[in-house]
């Protein structure tokens, strides 16, 4: 046996381990009783700390220099080793007495923001974040980077993505995306509300959903949808994906994006390859590339003209009360677009100014341009700057995201990445005649078949910039969203 | 650290495993989808296999070796010591080569048990049950016994219990049953039928289930229903107790005795001492235990009138068309007896003779008394004996249990155990006034706290027939079992 094989046989036995805490983690989530929870989380500590123990074994080591020496010549395998030392030297890198401090602070992290947003009193979490700056800061410089710090948090969720990159996308796209946002937010004061106004009964968004999840080509036979508070979407092994959506009665469209986008997700990680389970080859290439999925089929095929002339008339069958709503009024509800304060709440048009404000916010304070009591001054006038109101509290500003509190500094920018990327995946993909086709019978067969040749077998074996580029021709670029947005909201 | 807290280390180590199989158990009986059967597969043998080698390493065999020499003074830390060294013999006693072969063995045999039964073709089984009769000796063999092998495999399931008492025990019962069975039969064959005709909405079934499940006192914080093919109960943790039942939509009372049943399981599981989970004095004591709670809930409170004297009225404003039912009629219909060919259909009063039949079969089989070729035949005599009829085929005589085909020999009698014990411990605790009073309102607090404390917070640090005798002065005896079925199937 090479040392790859052996190697894959530890990645296998890990991935056995980590996919079972997945099964507890969804259960967790979905349907565990509350008493459970203080055991519960010692099965999923327990579970940690084998996977972690077989990862960073001596053997372990042993068996990757050997791997990296032999370097095999198949460029998926070479990929997993690259991969495997990038996850060994992630795992290994951090003194474990970092890595305790880190689950500290942000244990506490967690709890402070969640007083303070309640509070919306900025000055209880600060003393917070500033020891979660301080481990960011430390980590970065234990994992190295090029050019700054945020480099390697940036990195940790965007494989390759280089802060100076991603900040020149962003600058190119900040004006243009304040512009059409503007347009979208006027366009719709003049539309009337109220036109989906009525009760939709939970059984039947449920019967919607899955019709419309099915018809992506989501396979319930190797997955489901269950009900959260958070919408998620969770892979607890090959065939079995999972995904949740929450209900709001009074509005149907709520759970069905949520299921969309979720839905995106889950289509992705059907598509990975099986067999290399738990090896990068089987693993998404990183957030940038799964939400890029999760925004194509939400935003792209989920919003289009196209979609609703087919659904409506089906969501008329499953809601009596929407006979007399036309498809013109409807498109128009549905793309209603406002400033909003809070991110989780923006709308299409509105969504990637959020996330402008945050990376700038989170870069300058992993610089230490940026002290930590100026951020809800700052945040203030950017966001005033960017959306032109100001944020009533710091509840509804610098407050209103979990992310900073659990230490996931980098993290924002890939959803705004994956809007990219979404925008010029499918418009490569409708290049193809036979796609585009069949889009306008909204037959998603072929561009799934496109997206699994392209995106989904790809797995992690290929670098996310590698495959944008290979799909598109191009790296990621703003011009497609750009386009896209300009089309449906001011066009 | 006492070699005694060193094993109790281990043991939780072992428990945070085998819990976690049972999360995965769970989610595959409910809610798992089937792609993702193989990959479960793999998760739950890599677990077993790492609970096993945790419990018969070297160390843990050191560990246990040295308290049993420092043996504790304290009884029920002594009793796990004893209970530990019984588990890790059940894990080192038999060679690795006889635990694949039986793992095979049992394997073939279900499928072949499953094809039996459905073409009725003993003749298919018969070899599989040879080899597993053989399996089952040869481990009986291994454990050693006192008379006749039978003990070493009726241990498995009632610690302590001997062959010989339990033939003398159920050969008492076996007249008086016969008779009671055949009164309350030709008593039912009086009433007519049909009553309870009508639709129950599975909603209404599951709203009436959980009130019921609540007023018995099973704790929903720490514990839920869900809906599978087999009722089951199911501990995934301290704190974690879920029950699963059935429905049928043109029967409420299918899905509501299968949630009594085994929320009586689940009371006792709730019941046990959290802080002990994982250790003999936190587990149950025995199967035959374990269904006296789930009886003496379903049917000595479930089936009582007191008890839908109040919950009738509440089964009425659930189910309307029930409104003109009066409780006597109620009664009579819910209380209906009749012979059947199948056990898992058998009601209360016929239920137990199906088990003296299997117990004698099976005790003659292991003994080599009786050959298997021989079984359709025997069986089919001794039901006639016991039911006046005749299995009309072996799909509804002596194929019907899956119990064999697992390799469960030793198993059936436990049902009828758990008969006799409910009786013993509902007469017992109704001695005392204030339970029996409170009992009269549908109080069942007093009556849970008595079980708490004499059956359920014993674990099982106990012998069963210990905590039998404890609780109720005597030894198991049949005598208020029938005196049970007496008074309400003849009286």
């Amino acid at each position: 046996m090479t040392a790859y094989q052996s190697l894959c046989d530890v990645v296998s036995e890990i991935a056995l381990i980590t996919s079972t805490e997945s099964v507890l983690g969804w259960d967790q989530e979905t349907y565990m009783p509350e008493k459970a929870l203080e055991h519960r989380a010692r099965q999923l500590s327990y579970l940690t700390g084998k996977a972690h123990g077989l990862l960073t074994s001596k053997k372990t080591l042993k068996l990757m220099e050997r791997a990296e020496t032999e370097m095999p010549e198949n460029p998926t395998q070479a990929a997993n080793v690259r991969g495997l030392r990038r996850d060994i030297d992630k795992a290994t890198k951090l003194p474990q007495k970092l890595v305790e401090e880190e689950s500290e602070v942000t244990a506490m992290g967690k709890a402070a923001w969640a007083e303070a947003r309640s509070k919306s009193d900025f000055a209880m979490f600060a003393p917070h974040l500033e020891k979660i700056l301080g481990i960011a800061r430390k980590k970065a410089d234990l994992f190295g980077y090029e050019d700054e710090p945020y480099d390697a948090l940036l990195d940790l969720y965007e494989r390759g993505a280089k802060t100076r990159e991603v900040a020149a996308l962003f600058a190119k796209l900040r004006p243009q995306l304040a512009e059409i946002a503007c347009e979208a937010v006027a366009k719709s004061k003049k539309v009337k509300p109220g036109v989906l106004k009525g009760r939709y009964p939970i059984e039947k968004q449920q019967i919607l959903n899955r019709e419309i999840a099915e018809s992506l080509g989501f396979d319930f036979e190797a997955g489901r949808i269950d009900t959260t508070a958070h919408p998620f979407c969770t892979t607890l092994g090959p065939g079995d994906v999972r995904l949740t959506t929450r209900y709001d009665e009074t509005d149907f469209l709520s759970s069905l994006f949520g299921v969309m986008h979720e839905a995106g997700h889950g289509l992705y990680e059907q598509g990975l390859p099986g067999l290399d389970y738990g090896l990068p080859s089987g693993s998404a290439a990183s957030l940038g590339i799964h939400e890029s999925q999760s925004r194509l089929w939400e935003n792209h095929v989920g919003r289009s003209h196209t979609f609703w002339a087919k659904w409506l008339p089906r969501a008329k069958e499953l809601f009596p009360h929407l006979k007399k709503v036309t498809l013109d009024a409807f498109m128009k509800e549905m793309l209603h677009s406002e400033f909003s304060f809070i991110r989780v709440e923006a709308d299409e048009a509105t969504y990637d100014l959020h996330i402008l404000l945050r990376f700038g916010i989170e870069r300058r304070l992993v610089k230490g341009e940026l002290a930590v009591q100026d951020v809800p001054k700052v945040w203030n006038e950017e966001y005033r700057e960017l959306f032109g109101m100001t944020p009533p509290d710091d509840r509804r500003g610098c407050l209103q995201d979990i992310h900073w509190s659990m230490g996931g500094l980098g993290y924002f920018a890939t959803y705004t990445l994956g809007n990219l990327n979404a925008a010029q995946l499918f418009h490569a993909a409708k290049k193809q005649k036979k796609i585009s086709n069949a889009l306008e019978k909204c037959d998603y067969a072929p561009l799934l078949k496109w997206l699994r040749d392209n995106v989904h077998s790809q797995g992690g074996a290929l670098l996310p910039q590698e495959i944008i580029t290979q799909a598109t021709g191009k790296p990621t670029d703003a011009k497609w969203h750009i386009a896209h947005l300009r089309e449906r909201y001011v066009g």
